[in-house]
């Protein structure tokens, strides 16, 4: 068949052959596999759908990963993965690979040194567990997306580049803007803050930066932030339940389109029933303490008080997920609102800021924030915070900030969770991390 | 009516208030404007979606841009804006603003130094033009990636912290990575194209960095860019009819969900036939040439041959759209693939680049991109760069690239065109330009 002709098939995926049986088709992909037996050729062809086994003679195979273009017939074949073969009438190589991968993609599992295959990860994140986690981490964004817009929230843009950390000093990496000391962004958390005045309900995904120095399996120096903030809030409960919300919605686009992405993990989806269970910081340190032994160090839970809180509510209330909430002012920012006692007046020692545990492992810091001046101003002087250098934060709840709090999830951290992948850094496609900088 | 019967009320948003006639109702918002005749109060109550008068006696009225609470009878006023007027039973100061504004945000027109009006960002930002441009954005922005999703593009999030720049190593911000030198990206190109080897077809809405001193109504330093990239295309005819699709669906969102918005700027949609004329560069420049007496300089189209070229298909075509296509090699950078001539043979001195003009100017860069191996290693060596720091590009065309192309949109200057806004950085929530680095 010619070029000519065949280019005036349309493109099949393979994921539709089975509504193309006995007719010819066009697909096009990257050459997955291959292997010649004696002048017989089979190859799988992978297209974003999937993949489909092809079967010639005397084609002239190119290296794995070329791109390829093959048109055929389409037969049963019980044994061919999806029930369906194509019977190859003509291949041709539309980008042939110069050099052979080098982990075979077709594998589940490399045994190869992490930091090799993230040095080839032009390529290697063309695996099925990386494209498929990639993939998962994409309707999960658009998901977020999607239901934030449904309940009246305004996507925002806010600048990476930035004179002074909203969370203080430390952590940054340092910009030369013109000659200016700048920095790279930590959170949009002041931008968020700012925007609530204009469209009262805001979210925003974006990069953000930390440049923490040690190397942990659940940190990124560079990750995709999913933040929310919303104005007009009785208290951080009003956030508590949003976020609730934003998971099942989360969950239940996830169900509906990864399944297959899913099954490639073995994972399984939380259940998000209409309430996540709630428990303050206090109570939370006593129940690890008297259930399990364990003596949580510091003022907020160690990893290990994070894994036995889940636990405990796997245990007894069959959920991945609790809020631990009411945590103690040390432990918080200084622009985190303090929590009210019954008689209304306000708790200075306690916050209205609430972590939220997935499946042993925090993925959200949220709360009401200070929306008063000159609350925020006290809170400043009593963290020995310079108000100067906060005075570009300080400067729009002059202008009758309504009371507004929100929160935070990292998308690789929640990806990863979902589905078990144990180091962070493979559910970003282009990880940095302390050392490394490329690709 | 105390505060316990009041908030056991829901909030009403005042867009819904004919719905409520003769009802109380619960507002919240923010003191837009006031005024007091002699013991009888007016009052405008600013929402996200609208604006409410409501009139009070005895009240006593916190400095404008204060959040308050209104509850009060819904009465039909035909001067009213809406119609409706809330008679006011109980006001409450949510959080007062401490200062008076810098300008009065209900006023359409603000006759002080834009510098003053970027200066005082946090709270002119609440301006009504201000609030309509960065809602039209968010319309637009997620009008580019619902339609993409719906063609089966994925979404993907990428290094904004690079070792060296996709188009060379000019205009780019340095960065301290733990004492290694790095640089903001100027844009997602070597990684959108490195992600059609997993996803066929991709996009990113992410910022980019541009280290350009030169201040113009038409450049910021930090953008958000709409990026696309697709796989298994003829040419960059493809990638333009797709980018025509992608404008049709942007329009037809704004027509259905921004009509205040886009009142308020007086600004009227362009429309998007199914077909946006292609020109040639070259065939561009004699038109400008011969049709309106402008000589063109240097090897691209001047800002004043694009407005000459946009005005001659507003006339002849009733279309504010124009492709200028087959760019020469010397005005493209060097991933740009080749044209081909009549015989199928390469053009070394034409590419299947494009750029996209709109109302006068370029809204976007695109094409047709190199996929093999050795020809992107020859025109490393034609335009005399150094492949070495290139290899981080070059590696990925060793196994098999596609042939594929892409485009971007800068998300700012399609805005500021649409809406008439002279400046693009009026279309950005928190602007960088070379001497801005705050709010």
């Amino acid at each position: 068949m010619t070029t000519a002709a065949t280019s005036r098939i349309e493109r099949t995926l393979t994921r539709d052959l089975p509504r193309f049986e006995g007719q010819t088709v066009k697909l096009q992909g990257f050459l997955h596999a291959r292997r010649d037996l004696g002048g017989v050729q089979f190859l799988v062809l992978r297209d974003v759908s999937g993949v489909a086994q092809c079967v010639g003679a005397g084609l002239d195979l190119p290296l794995p990963e070329s791109s390829i273009e093959v048109v055929g017939r389409v037969k049963a074949h019980a044994k061919a993965p999806g029930g369906f073969e194509v019977q190859v009438e003509s291949l041709r190589v539309l980008s042939p690979a110069v050099e052979p991968p080098p982990v075979e993609i077709p594998k589940m599992e490399w045994n190869v040194n992490p930091e090799t295959l993230l040095d080839y990860r032009v390529v290697t994140v063309r695996g099925l567990r990386e494209r498929a986690a990639l993939k998962v981490q994409a309707e999960l964004v658009a998901a977020f997306r999607d239901h934030l817009t449904q309940e009246g929230f305004t996507e925002i843009s806010t600048p990476k580049i930035v004179s002074a950390g909203a969370e203080g000093g430390a952590n940054l990496f340092p910009i030369d803007y013109f000659g200016q000391p700048a920095y790279l962004a930590q959170s949009p958390q002041l931008y968020k803050q700012i925007m609530v005045g204009v469209f009262e309900r805001v979210f925003e995904v974006a990069p953000v930066y930390r440049a923490e120095e040690h190397a942990t399996s659940r940190h990124l120096n560079e990750y995709l932030s999913l933040d929310v903030e919303m104005g007009f809030i009785e208290s951080e409960e009003d956030v508590m339940d949003l976020e609730t919300r934003v998971l099942a919605a989360i969950m239940a686009r996830l169900r509906e389109r990864t399944q297959s992405e899913l099954a490639l993990f073995g994972a399984e989806l939380p259940e998000v029933s209409t309430h996540i269970p709630r428990i303050t910081l206090l109570e939370a340190r006593r129940l690890v303490t008297e259930k399990y032994g364990h003596a949580v160090g510091g003022k907020d839970l160690d990893p290990e008080a994070e894994r036995l809180l889940s636990q405990h509510y796997a245990e007894t209330e069959g959920t991945d997920f609790v809020f631990v909430t009411k945590y103690p002012r040390a432990a918080r920012p200084f622009y985190t609102h303090a929590d009210h006692r019954p008689d209304g007046s306000l708790n200075p020692d306690i916050t209205r800021g609430f972590d939220l545990l997935f499946r042993g492992i925090e993925i959200t810091s949220g709360g009401q924030r200070i929306h008063e001046y000159a609350m925020l101003q006290d809170s400043i002087a009593e963290y020995k915070l310079n108000p100067d250098s906060l005075a570009g934060y300080t400067e729009v709840f002059k202008y009758g900030m309504p009371p507004h709090g929100g929160f935070a999830i990292g998308a690789e951290r929640l990806t990863a969770k979902l589905l078990g992948i144990s180091n962070v850094r493979y559910a970003r496609a282009f990880p940095r991390d302390r050392h490394r900088l490329t690709p």
